[in-house]
């Protein structure tokens, strides 16, 4: 089978391994479309991400659809030939968060993608049955890739507590923001505003469900929301870009008594509007990954509610992984999601 | 100007009364379109629900949206011609309750409607403004005096705290069970089952947003229930027929860890099913009537998200009340909300 | 080694059998004190509860404490003499129930000492570590084998959501009753009160923090209750008794907008004032066993916050097991929980 | 009668005015003592907080207990002589905020003792009865004054939903973080460790309920918070100090999917470790002031739960406040909270 190694920071190969076998309580899982995220691309470009180091050769890719293609012995409720989606990371399922129902915080999790463990720019790959999900015939391989990124706005929506009716803003328009958009719009917002200084970008949000979508370059998004919103500002806030404006624009724009989700990963230390998080008296959820979200969000693709393939740009066959990784890479260009199928 | 007395259980007559002065501090409503509720029913027939006791003659409804025909004095944010829905109770902004924001809870609540409150069956009302709503102009009167049923959904949806992908089912489909329907697929659930024992309003029920409508006449709804969820059962129920075998049902019928929201009031003791509540490790709320529902609902019908009208079946002029109120009471009829227009 | 057998429905007796061999990563636990719960009872005196049907010969027992006699391979974080506490229930870890931290809900759960699982009374166990807790010094072997219980409470405890300063009311002065008194009583209630027919049960509930422990044989409960509370009547209410009087009371006792846990089980079918939960807009939690409980229980225990001995009335070491039942079935003998030693 | 003019910023005398009319609908209270507050020592050296400026003569003082000393028209639930402490702020019970539940968001508040309105440091004063509590016998003026910062960590916990069995971290031991202290001890906390640089202090925050006191001087908390609770870090971090490495190392020291409390306001705009925040999924709450916590808090204080005298230091007569405020000024002094009677 081919899989796509990474060489060395910047260096992709896709070479001829041995197809892996099926362990007994394993599922072998012929891959079908893989997604690529923005931590693939740092791996890529920087061989790392902070205390992640890559050791060559590494197998990137962690947002993945396929067919069920052998069962291993013990395994219930898998048929070869099912379509399915894979959550990455599998954890422990014994220590004090997994038993918790936070499995995402379980510090030994194998996150299939993260070195040191191999990922799926490959045509098979082995993984736990119990993070393995049958979509129906509906959903397309590429939505059932992307139930990764709609998982972590699922994730998002669950800490926001969203009642339907309110107003949701969400910084950023790349693919979580494009999830979160979704996912507010899903759950019920009457307005939903997108803030993204592309204006492509937020053309696409538009199209995804956002109500209104405007430009933060200005530095002044805190009035354009004021004014939108009649001066109620935002009772849920998405930041989804990681930018340090973002962060600090995201206390600036909720509602007092409102909610603030992080999901964009930025710089380590950031400033905040403290005192503007007491008086508003705001409740602030980072997040980080997704857990138990997968089953909801298929079954939200599933119902026709949710639309990935709206933000996919690219396609490339898994030989050429190199030319999407360079365009993935590229910000002259106008991409959204590039998939990569195999 | 014209209103609907209630003169003894039975017998209802409009007459001509004095259009009531406009005190400072209070709105004066030209009301427009008014909905026959249930507990207008049962008024009318038994003149009393409970300890509450018509005392003749009586001014009925409370479902009601009209336009601003005055501004008492220090009144802000109204002027004439305003297009407006009411919240019928006024509750006294200081007891223990009103002060934790669950004002619908007030012992001290002032319910337009309901004895010994006159309601809203006239041509003009006086009503406080902090509980008379302005509706965007897509906004029809009747969808804006619907507003009223909509916002019991919209407190239940909340006390069910639906996360999108979730199951809801909803055991009855009068104006509360497309309430809730509708509102079930406006936060997100992925499935909406409603179970309904009248087929043309299970026709109704997948109009305004069931997935399934099923009859729960058999008295196997569990049974049913398990075969459409595939095992999995539903993890929000709303009750809102009253119906004892449904409010037995809500709890079979719920997933384990999941919530039960009770809106129907039926006999005042009722057999529920205590292990089975038990061993699921159920939540199960009680509703009454609606706190801080009307901005959001009202919000949701701006967004063109809900739909009222799609369960109006009658609409009558005032002064064919006595003939509104016969049709609304006839078992043999198919109908559904009944209007009164003014 | 000794195991206690029951070998028909009111015969138990006290065999010698091969002590268990400790398989990989297990551990085998030299079983120190158990306690006797009512559920041993049940199955001791009918043979079954519900669908649940001893097959004899069967050992009870599931509330215990020990000291490591052997650590399987495999296993970290344990060493031979630790003193330890053992939760009974061991959960798949795969369902979507152990996903999401309700492993209580687990239907594929292993509960040692419900058939067809044997359980503790008995010298030798072998138990999954991950469900075996050391426990500090202070704890005496007594207090940890009634972690058990006191798990129960503090599982309802949270499902509660009680805040500093509010009133709690504990129907019923069982075991499960003092467990919550004193789990009421550690969570900040400014008012706690029993409800117990028995005075030798309400002078303990008394001892471990009750404020009032009162009579609710008169029928009254709900007046004395409005009495105590200058008619505010309470925020939580916890049902631990499983009388059909008790559980309805519960309801007629919450103040609205409060919280009423169902812990106590009874009858299969209860009636209820329904209307009375509509109008008070409670919410009613079921309690199914612990989840996530007895870590923080033990340090609770190690802390010297709780104190389980307070309503231990009488031990008997294993060889008397047969005694124990006798007493712990006699209705006309004052007694509480009753311990088996080894 | 007496009352204390802020003439000008560092400037304050004590004058005769005439005692104020009790007008309908009011109550006036005869101050007996006022607690003095971070807040009033800004205003009284900057003669501003932010954009609250002061308007020279100006009352501060807004933590104060009294008695009745005459009862407006209309008025019911008090009597000449009842002992009352007072909550300073009285919303407008009309915005949506106070509609809600959390008129401490209103932003037409009026504040006793923040400019424009004048304050507590006084003979008599006249409050809305609405924000006025009678307090039980064993209650003591000083206690009674000191429910207003006590309320502050009520409404803290609540919003931390600490759960009996928890780890909490108090940074900070002014009088708030006593408060947090004394409620997270009331709360169930297994483990209470206050983290405060001066020694004096963390001398009487073991004095009040920690179970820990440590020195965050070193920049090493969050190592001495690890050795402390064995690596697993606090379940709830309560920020009560406002400065800028304790904002910081609240986040540091929570663990992963734990909940850090914001109390302590300082510098406008702050460095925090946001990268941390998302990957422990941590949630964050601002607090701003309280909300319906004085009624919970005067409960604790008559249920002998909370003792605020235990970090009272000094005393000072009305006539002395010029004495009374240059103590509480000065860095040199070890002083707690200063008190002020008349």
């Amino acid at each position: 089978m081919k899989s796509a190694f990474l060489k060395k920071a910047g260096e992709i190969a896709v070479e001829d391994v041995p197809r892996p076998e099926c362990p007994p309580g394993m599922v072998l899982i012929n891959v079908k479309e893989v997604g690529i995220c923005g931590s693939d691309l740092h791996y890529f470009n920087d061989g790392r991400i902070g205390d992640h180091v890559v050791t060559a050769p590494h197998v990137l890719g962690h947002e993945a659809s396929g067919v069920i293609a052998e069962v291993g012995t013990k395994v219930k409720g898998f048929r070869v030939g099912d379509r399915v989606c894979i959550e990455p990371g599998v954890p422990c399922m014994s220590c004090d968060f997994c038993r918790q129902g936070r499995y995402n915080l379980c510090p030994d999790v194998h996150f299939t993608g993260a070195p040191p463990y191999n990922g799926m720019f490959c045509d098979f790959l082995v993984h736990d049955p119990r993070f393995v999900y049958r979509i129906p015939d509906r959903v397309s391989f590429t939505q059932a890739a992307l139930a990764e990124p709609l998982s972590v706005a699922h994730n998002a929506i669950g800490k926001a507590r969203l009642v339907p009716g309110e107003t949701a803003l969400i910084l950023g328009a790349g693919p979580i923001g494009f999830s979160c958009i979704e996912m507010a719009r899903v759950a019920g917002a009457a307005k939903v505003i997108s803030s993204e200084p592309l204006a492509f970008r937020r053309a696409v949000a538009l199209k995804v469900g956002a109500d209104q979508a405007v430009d933060p370059s200005s530095g002044q998004l805190p009035q354009i929301v004021r004014e939108i919103t009649d001066g109620r500002m935002c009772e849920c806030v998405f930041e989804a870009s990681g930018a340090e404006s973002a962060i600090a624009d995201a206390i600036h724009c909720v509602r007092p008594g409102g909610r603030v989700v992080y999901i964009g990963m930025g710089k380590a230390v950031v400033g905040v509007p403290h005192a503007e998080l007491l008086k508003r008296e705001a409740t602030i959820s980072g997040i980080y990954r997704y857990v138990n979200d997968f089953g909801p969000v298929i079954g939200l693709l599933g119902a026709g509610k949710l639309d990935a393939e709206a933000w996919v740009s690219h396609r490339f066959e898994l030989d050429r992984i190199r030319e999407a990784m360079a365009l993935a890479n590229d910000p002259s260009k106008n991409k959204l999601k590039v998939m990569v199928t195999t």
